[in-house]
């Protein structure tokens, strides 16, 4: 049996991490980044095999294809992968919003052998240089096939992240990207505003409630820009009901009504043990 | 020289921990809880040296008295600590909101001796069970006199913040009550919020992100309760300058506006980093 191939394109975090844990298991794995740096750091810690900043060279013998970009480079770019990858490798990406990219991968001449992916998992810091090996074990890894997907497609893909310790959770687009509206982008656009609220004069008083709310907000400023926008009716949604439950607590206390206040602050207790509970620490 | 005695009254995560660490720094430490169970557990844990359910017990020879409950038990009771602590015993509370606490103190007989405290500290659990002795560890404390404070007690009350190994911020309470709206309070209640908004159908994409935006919801429901209502006002002025902040991304998204939003970006980047750096770990 042959090495399996796998070309990385985009060494940032994610795709970093997913070039070392492929790697690990025994694939070989050629890496692309517009960044030379970002290159270099990943070969320095092992995480890919090759590097280039030459498409062609690095999806030429690729079976498998990660495109690990901004959603929105992931979408500009995807004609020109399947135009230069070889017939028959299969291409994931792993952006955090699925329907734009599974409508265009599903116009494109391959979509066939395309499919969507996104590993629930990631870090507020952002590049190869803390990219981990373990970053997927026992997490979710969303999987979403477009109309033309093929089985063969989603049976690779699948394999894919168990090979990396994911979970697979396949899901139609539009189901995924309302999903991840409330569990990742509402959290990450709470912890941007809660950081852009508090003024500097306050931070005499700050303590670690309020770092660990606003630790998300030093991720990626480029990564979150497209994804809100990718996902922004959803994100609507969900902040929407946010806003009114924020609202309905506020009103409570103004109100001093204890009772309801208690009520509720009980039932966000066992949400928020319920939630714990739901992620593999 | 005589060994110095300290009452405290409450013996949740706060009182337990500061007793503790005042015990570790020579004082004799009485505790009292309205629950035999956490007195048990406070006194098996070394955190307090004698506990009593009668509070002319614990205030008999006590020079310092700290009061550590909610926030509205801590006015309730505030008449009879002064009635029954023996005379020059200073007194201070450690309730999260300040304002109707100094006002209490202010009006009676034993305002000069009276003070308000708040250590910037805490964890989402509750009880003596998790108390720590170095919770307080270069931590702001908040001291906040009412407008008859003496300045014995002031300063009795900075050697009393020192000892425990926290900072001594005064400030006015109009200042803290505003200041902890934003810096405390708000997150508390963006936590529970979206601990409220997210289903439990979306949960299979839950990841660390979601985790650690809900995990103050978990805090203990009856002192939230008591802080929210004791500072209704402000909590409702600095949800309003986040909201218009929720919104504001979330227009930018719509528009796709990606260049006003990866300044926002940038700019909640540069600010989280700031408060990471304002608060030590």
């Amino acid at each position: 049996m042959t090495q399996r191939r796998v070309a990385v394109i985009g060494l940032g975090l994610i795709g970093a991490s997913l070039g070392g844990a492929l790697r690990a298991r025994g694939y070989l794995v050629s890496g692309l980044d517009h960044d030379p740096a970002t290159m270099q750091t990943a070969l320095d810690r092992g995480l890919v095999d090759v590097v280039s900043d030459d498409l062609r060279v690095v999806l030429k013998e690729a079976d498998l294809v990660i495109l690990a970009m901004p959603v929105l480079s992931i979408i500009d770019t995807l004609p020109q992968i399947d135009e230069l990858s070889r017939p028959g490798a299969v291409i994931m990406d792993v952006g955090s919003v699925k329907g734009p990219v599974v409508d265009a991968m599903e116009r494109l001449p391959g979509a066939g052998r395309m499919i969507g992916g996104h590993p629930i998992a990631g870090k507020e810091q952002s590049g190869p240089g803390v990219a981990d090996v373990s970053l997927f074990q026992r997490r979710s890894f969303a999987l979403v096939p477009s109309g033309a997907t093929s089985i063969p497609t989603l049976h690779t893909a699948e394999s894919v992240v168990r090979a990396v310790g994911g979970v697979p959770v396949v899901l139609a687009a539009v189901e995924h990207d309302r999903m991840v509206a409330m569990t990742s982008h509402l959290p990450q656009l709470l912890a941007t505003a809660l950081a852009l609220s508090v003024e500097p004069r306050d931070e005499s008083l700050a303590g670690p409630g309020l770092r660990d709310m606003t630790r998300l907000a030093a991720s990626g400023a480029s990564m979150w820009t497209d994804i809100l926008v990718s996902n922004a009716d959803n994100i609507a949604a969900a902040l929407g009901g946010c806003v009114a439950q924020l609202q309905n607590l506020s009103t409570m206390a103004s109100a001093g009504d204890t009772v309801a206040l208690e009520g509720a602050m009980t039932l966000a207790n066992e949400r928020a043990a319920t939630i714990a509970g739901s992620v593999p620490s």
